[in-house]
């Protein structure tokens, strides 16, 4: 449905809505089925964090491309393998309660293979040494990953 | 009203929608019906954080479950009252900028009866120790207290 | 168009929906225009800001008003121009990752003529110091910035 | 004694310097008698502060006098008293994290009459909120809090 | 030497001081023996940390003391092991600039094996998310890193 | 003199130190000079950044070396002069309260010319941004402020 991109909601729309405007129905599920494939806060995440990086790209300065290249680098496979790097980030994230930066970390941690007893250590961690604080980022980042390892995802 | 949950919208929408959608119609006057009654950044809020926490009653490991389990007796009536107490978490919150710290300890503190005066000597604590990059979160502060403080919550 | 205030939706929406319900039409048709004209996170953030500031005055105690007016007098034209105190105050505003302080800031440094280049190093100098946890702030701020840039604005 | 303002190490010197350094020993004994009664860690920092807030005073634009002003008036009795004022400006400092704010409010504590069972419960409150990063502060704010309530201070 | 700390500045007084000072310069031999045994910085840190958690044990409330054995079991063995975990301690109190805190995890970091190339990747993902903020933090964390890898320690 | 690096103590240390320990006192004599010229903390600030950096470029990875790198071209004159870049990095400084990194900019902007009605305009925008939690790292700030301006520096 256009006036509205929760699926729930679009799913109850697509019951009620009266049957002349057939259009916007079409259109409602067709969003809602979208949903159900990808995620609905992954794909918010990672459609603007795109749209905007390469807004950046087009738009910064040499030393900002830089910062951005070393950005990439450093998680790179090392000493340390991509798995240990990405939960590295994600404790520094949290600890630093920064919404995106957790949901990127917590994408590449999915990636990597983090498996839940581990992601569970981890959020202890970064609520132990963040404080209750962290606990309302926590709680979105358990929102995340629940929708990170859903079977549609 | 299934596409929106803004109550002053949905008035809106009440008004301008055509006859032949009476069931959307009905849903909106009932929803609408509840945020009178509510609060919609209470609703919104309080939902939240109660879905998460279940989930993170499912999900969390035994050091975490401990964790959130001191978050709660260290609030509990002491050598401090619990009036006290909520000012502290609100005023830590505050400076830590928080928006959902800031919204549960505003509960908390609204239900142990912090007057308006009270309540802006803390706001003016958290202000001049955090600096003006508060401010913001004091915007959404006074929002939420007066929500809080509406002869309908 | 009343139950969205997204521009996008709101013209696919005009395009879409049934003739029957015409004054929604009408509405969406007007509310689209004006986002064309003032840029919809510009608006959002203005309104919000000059509503709640509005309640502040109303509600808030004496040291609270000094410390806003205080806040007022620090940027004005003295030993350091407006331009050069508004780039302290952003630059100040990213590494704190406060959204709102920093499009208050990148609003104010566009009225005191800072360029793209100028804006550029101010965001490099954020993203250093801050490191890259600023990252999603910053692209929130080139996305504000860009509005506010923009041949509408 | 001269070299060292270590009242442990002052009295062992004033046990080992040889006879002959008279001056330098009766300067050590007499040192030695400040901080008995004083407390070395009160009296370093009450000093340093005083001597710069004297300093800031002689040098400092009307804005930054206006903003010391009022932090002095934002702490006095009002809607809330001194002494719940002073245990919110020290849980701020102490999620804050900083050793001479956290200091300067345990002195004020301690004047106010807070206890040790409440000042308990204040620093729980700062170490579950701003979490174990806390803690060495925490450690710093024990040993000051202890030279306040030693029978010599 | 009783009046100095600083092993450089002890070696060179027990070269320089005049040979009637000799219980002095015993001492001084005394003292300057065990530094090169145990390293400055780790006997300074250890010694203080030792001290004040011993007091906090004899002063602290129930909920303070189920923190601390929290801040104990959350580092323990489990689905993530002992090294891994204190990576994740160090990254989170680099970015939080915590000189304490991140002293103590590099001491455990050292226990647990982690060698230079895997503490440099550390540090770069610290520096990175953090900014330049925590270079200062880096600098002194290479010191104490050196001290923990020089043969004495 | 060898036991302490207080430029008064070690004044005072050279009128009371009896005569007999002369190679002291010649050592003495000869520190205190050099704190006449450089500034105690100037000196004292300087000569560990370079030791530490010295060995950071020893033992530092690739991309802390372009970290580093990256740092040093940011503050390079640009679309904004060096004066402004560094007044932008002390105010991120001063709100992220680093005392070694105020330090550092301190110094840079003295070279670049800022004066005293400049500086306590950068001095105000901190103190305002980041709060009364500033207030140390200010009168910091200050009394090396003043260091860098003493005819001696």
């Amino acid at each position: 449905m256009l006036l509205c991109n929760d699926p729930i909601k679009i799913r109850e729309f697509i019951t009620l809505c009266p049957p002349l405007i057939s259009k916007q129905r079409r259109e409602a599920s067709r969003l809602y089925q979208t949903y159900i494939i990808m995620g609905k806060l992954i794909n918010d995440f990672e459609s603007y964090r795109t749209k905007m990086n390469d807004r950046i790209m087009e738009t910064a300065n040499t030393n900002i491309k830089r910062f951005f290249a070393l950005d990439t680098t450093t998680y790179a496979d090392g000493a340390l393998d991509v798995k240990t790097k990405e939960m590295l980030g994600l404790v520094a994230s949290m600890v630093l309660r920064c919404d995106d930066c957790i949901k990127y970390h917590l994408g590449k941690c999915h990636e990597a293979g983090v498996n839940h007893d581990e992601m569970n250590e981890v959020f202890m961690i970064a609520n132990l040494v963040g404080g209750s604080i962290v606990i309302p980022h926590y709680r979105r980042a358990v929102e995340y990953w629940d929708e990170l390892n859903s079977p549609e995802s």
